[in-house]
């Protein structure tokens, strides 16, 4: 197709990374990257979070249980973040509120989607990467080590650098079990796709273990989200002003 | 830099577009680019909805209260999705459950790191796009106008399409404004920069308007989220089964 369509279907997360930090203006390049993408009715509703601190960087990867976190070229980590909105309303005599379930889709979709633009931007310059969800698993904790005041929520982190293995490419879903058009297909309509989507999956788990794991994507997916994980979420979120109380 | 990286700098939103659709071929392309982003734990928490039929889309620019919803070249509706895994599970006999603040922001995640690879793929072949936050003005209607099923609620839209205007890049905040270090910066720190910007941002706005418009950012936004909006997202969403009940 072309050059970016390429990177984009490419993409592949990266776990393992050479010994060497990412200098000052590769992160203001990967940053700017990150701003130019779209905010809902221009708010800019987050804040970007680079951690080099060797203590914060180990209490975080502590939290994430993935080594990786620790050892990388640059570790960001997303916020979502109405603090300097309600500060600067503040100023003006007019406080804003941001704790209906709006503003957390804002605050969240905006700093995701600058999280992706900073994800192909590393990948188009041949930096590896990876999301890091798992600082969910201690969402406190994390305001803690980085002392982030009212109105501000880490989402996730996502590791940089130059990548130390290669990587393999996760097969997604089929394309019509994930594009309908028009109206919602029922999922009896698309099981026979994924059906073979599971058996595929199964076969690459197989393939990449010698034999000793072959769980297929949907008992992978159900197994995850039927542990009643991260509780502690929602919380966490009313205690930064998110979601009334 | 390269390619990819001017791509995601030079982004701009285009509300108007030639009277072309988009051949299957490019939707296809698009949704795989999209489907190509990382994914939460691999759980693929989300539908990408076309939306081809005219009566929908006229339906649906109603509650946008943009024509560009009606006029473009594909209009996508980006959709946190538990509905298919609940269904899977149920068939194994272990239903899951989606109502934790867990989920939402999983499913959200998922679904804008999918939408922003699409943006990012219409841009890289000459198309010009714009997100549709305003379908969140009666998520309630979207819901009903898509049939969407219990487990299933429709975040934004995205319109795509052949420009029919230049448009014009938007200024974000200064990059010591939105990127911290280790430590999250007071907003005094960083109250010069948002100064400059508001006259920046102010200059641009009188500057297209002939002098009729020159609203600072900080003026805007808190405008914007001072009024109480889409106070019924949260209901609508604990209707879908998130966010507990």
């Amino acid at each position: 197709m072309n050059e970016t369509v390429d990177i984009l279907k490419n993409h592949r997360s990266i776990r393992k990374f050479k010994d060497e930090r990412l200098d000052g203006e590769t992160v203001r390049e990967l940053v700017e990257a990150a701003q130019s993408a779209s905010t809902s009715s221009y708010v800019q509703a987050y804040t970007i979070m680079g951690v080099t601190d060797s203590a914060k960087k180990k209490a975080l990867s502590e939290i994430s249980t993935q080594s990786y976190v620790e050892n990388n070229g640059h570790l960001f980590v997303f916020l979502a973040d109405y603090h300097r909105h309600y500060e600067l309303s503040k100023d003006k005599g007019t406080p804003i509120a941001y704790d209906k379930t709006e503003q957390l889709i804002v605050g969240t979709v905006d700093a995701a989607l600058a999280a992706q633009n900073l994800a192909v931007a590393a990948e188009s310059m041949g930096l590896g990467m990876c999301y890091i969800g798992s600082l969910r698993n201690d969402m406190a904790k994390v305001i803690e080590i980085l002392e982030l005041p009212k109105g501000v929520i880490p989402l996730f982190g996502m590791v940089v650098g130059k990548p130390d293995h290669a990587g393999s490419r996760k097969e997604r879903l089929p394309f019509d079990v994930i594009y309908h058009e028009n109206e919602y297909k029922p999922v009896e309509d698309v099981k026979g796709s994924i059906d073979a989507y599971d058996k595929e999956i199964s076969e690459y788990y197989k393939e990449r273990s010698d034999g000793r794991r072959d769980d297929a994507w949907s008992d992978q997916v159900i197994g995850m989200l039927s542990k009643k994980q991260r509780l502690d979420v929602d919380a966490v979120i009313k205690g930064q002003g998110f979601l009334g109380q």
